[in-house]
């Protein structure tokens, strides 16, 4: 086929036909288009955007190049939870086997870290022995057996997405909206959900910045899983600082654990509540918003969600001792405490900053081939807004040697920053509930958090 | 080095610093860059451009990628005229040896056909035996001893532009302002020239089909040579029609002889002197206009000019006899006369369209390695705004065989539109003077052409 022409007319703001699309997917997944030709493409789609329709058909071709779960005739409501992605963003650990203890079916396919965010199977694989490369076929027969299965994306799923996604990582194409909602959708449409609940991050720390950009690819996603069947709502949640106080993987799995045993960060918890009551209403398991908290919340205090998280733990290879003690968790050589610079007021902790610092400090890549150490990162117990006496413990640091503890302490230095009043409000917890209805925005900003909880700690 | 960052900023608005883009093209020369990198910054550079500093520094870089022309201490001034493209535009084989007969060097390196445009190569190969590959060492020795060579880009010259050219070429990057002047300057400050006068097409056959776009071309080319020490100036050309009668290879270069024996269109020639002009100007040679015209015209009237191209063939192994009998060039097996569909007024003709039948019918590449064949083409031999008579011969298709025959008919009727009056003047041949100092708007349109050089011959 002839590819400078299509090129060509996307560059210039036309638009591509769906056959066109569909051609191209699978031509690039063949291997018979060259990554240069894609990768100009790309950057057109990413400039000029694309069409409702070719959307549309750009998705279907990356979700038609490979295999699907198929859940025909299982009676069980499967719903998923896709996050943007921020930086201690351990919501799935929690939420997932939450979900599943409500009897939600929850087949949750998930990704790695990417720039300066954590992902969710790093994370997993800190658990001694954890195995997120199942099969479809062990994967569809885990869910129906525990409800819950969390896995990396296989090689059946999705192909060209794989593909079109490496490529974008190393050609400045990640940050293209309809780009980000076909490789979302192609995934999460190919697990058989009944419904699916995105939490779109916003703020400094997140992949976009702004409310608008957040807003259109919340919309966006909604649009293509409507449209296919997979009823789709989203929330949009505050990533201007980091969520919960654990930054990397080993130490945010084991924030992950003290949350499902009832010890989680009210920061955390809210969100982590927040999107599972989207997932009950969706899976049509409650009927109100009061009805589906109370169910997840007596799922957590009644133990059943930590047990479920034990059951997939064991399932899928990993040590589930974890659960009940996260010291056999791998531990980082080297911890120390930062202080506070002076008495103020904390005015930012930017998680840029912070995700930034754990990839340095080993704890992410900068090439697809590294190997992630997942001991080191931070445990950050300040948020904006809260008072701070000089020479306060306010942060830790986890690092494999005393130079990554220097790299850190520069980090904590220039991410948290102390004045004598906040600025700017920070961003509600969860700002705004999107359908396909429309665009609700919601109440007051956050939880109040108790002063207690606030020692520079692990976990 | 770090390639994401860079495409990040520049895609995101912002500019590389002259040491990024110096390391960049040496990186991407030396292979140590991926094609897929660069496919997306050229993109980002087409949407976002090229600051003035930004662009000297890439220009800079593609130049010092190779050699360069010395001729120190040698007496004579040296002047090229680079075209930025069109269809029938067979200027340079007629202005080369005619501006080289009035005594200043021209050390011409030129280009092949792209996309829906002739090349000046292609068409100097048509000449049985012409070499355009010599050796940098070769085109000195030439253009001190005959003041002219006709050569192609040797791989000595600008082997980054090289690269990046042929990767343009099949990632839709090709018609970004910046990018197409820094190939095109980086080539011609290589020749070693004392002043440069550049052909700027315009309209729907350019490649920049918009004024502004051509002059803003025109401008850029101008700082960066003026910038450089190599006085420049440039002459805005219409390419709302093909230039003279034929299009194609063999045909050109024959209408090409033709002119340099005092027998070309008056419209290629109007062109030819005013670019000519610019040339002696330029060198110091002649200091009016008029004297100039009188100068070249003198050279061609003389049988200088032609003589100076045989003397260019016979050093580059053509067959000098191509002058004097230019039935020695490769003939079409097929010529057919196209009529008027109609009476009326010629309305339009199309020189893509033109330009697009001579690559279908094998006179042009849709890939490089593509092999050409001289002989086919057109010779159109009426203008808009001509009055024509349903049925009268107003152009010969040269083909291969039938088949191509019948592609040349159809193109000549969607180019050839004939109604009952002209909606549009044909724009101006000669419209605007670019130097530093500004624009300078440029009389009446064109030349009228005598009505009994329009008979459907060859020629």
């Amino acid at each position: 086929m002839l590819v400078v022409p299509l090129i060509e007319r996307k560059r210039d703001g036309g638009a591509l036909t769906p056959e066109e699309w569909s051609a191209l997917v699978a031509a690039y997944t063949a291997g018979r288009i060259p990554d240069y030709q894609m990768a100009a493409l790309l950057m057109a789609v990413l400039f000029r955007g694309l069409a409702r329709q070719e959307l549309a058909a750009l998705t279907d071709a990356m979700l038609a190049s490979g295999q699907r779960l198929a859940f025909d005739g299982w009676g069980t409501p499967r719903v998923d939870k896709h996050s943007t992605g921020g930086v201690g963003d351990k919501v799935s650990l929690v939420l997932a086997p939450l979900v599943a203890a409500c009897g939600v079916a929850v087949p949750m396919m998930s990704g790695r870290g990417l720039g300066h965010t954590g992902g969710t199977l790093d994370k997993l694989e800190a658990i001694p022995g954890f195995r997120t490369a199942l099969s479809l076929e062990e994967t569809k027969a885990q869910v129906m057996r525990l409800c819950c299965a969390m896995i990396g994306q296989t090689p059946e799923i999705a192909p060209a997405d794989r593909r079109l996604y490496a490529l974008r990582d190393v050609t400045g194409t990640v940050e293209a909206i309809p780009l980000i909602a076909a490789s979302i959708m192609s995934k999460k449409l190919a697990e058989g959900l009944n419904a699916l609940v995105l939490d779109v991050k916003r703020g400094s720390g997140a992949f976009l910045r702004k409310l608008e950009d957040s807003l259109e690819l919340a919309q966006t996603m909604i649009a293509l899983g409507e449209d296919r069947g997979c009823p789709t709502v989203a929330l949009l949640t505050a990533m201007d600082r980091p969520l919960g106080r654990a930054c990397g993987n080993a130490l945010e799995t084991e924030e992950a654990i003290l949350s499902l045993r009832g010890e989680g960060p009210a920061d955390l918890m809210e969100v982590t509540y927040a999107l599972g009551v989207e997932m009950l209403l969706a899976a049509g398991v409650e009927k109100s918003t009061k009805q589906a908290r109370q169910r997840l919340e007596n799922a957590l205090g009644s133990g059943l969600a930590a047990e479920k998280f034990e059951q997939v733990i064991e399932a899928q290879g990993g040590n589930p001792k974890a659960v009940e003690d996260p010291s056999v968790l791998p531990q980082a050589k080297e911890v120390e405490v930062f202080a506070a610079p002076e008495t103020g007021v904390v005015t930012a902790v930017d998680p840029r900053t912070i995700g930034r610092a754990i990839v340095a400090m080993g704890g992410g890549r900068t090439q697809v081939e590294d190997v992630v150490d997942p001991t080191v990162g931070f445990v950050i117990t300040v948020k904006p807004g809260d008072k701070v006496l000089a020479g306060e413990p306010i942060a830790s640091v986890f690092a494999r040697d005393p130079a990554g503890v220097q790299t850190g302490f520069e980090a904590l230095r220039r991410a948290i920053t102390v004045g004598e009043r906040l600025a700017e409000r920070a961003l509600p917890l969860v700002s705004h509930r999107v359908t396909k209805a429309g665009v609700e925005q919601l109440g007051p900003p956050t939880t109040p958090r108790a002063r207690g909880s606030r020692a520079a700690r692990r976990g």
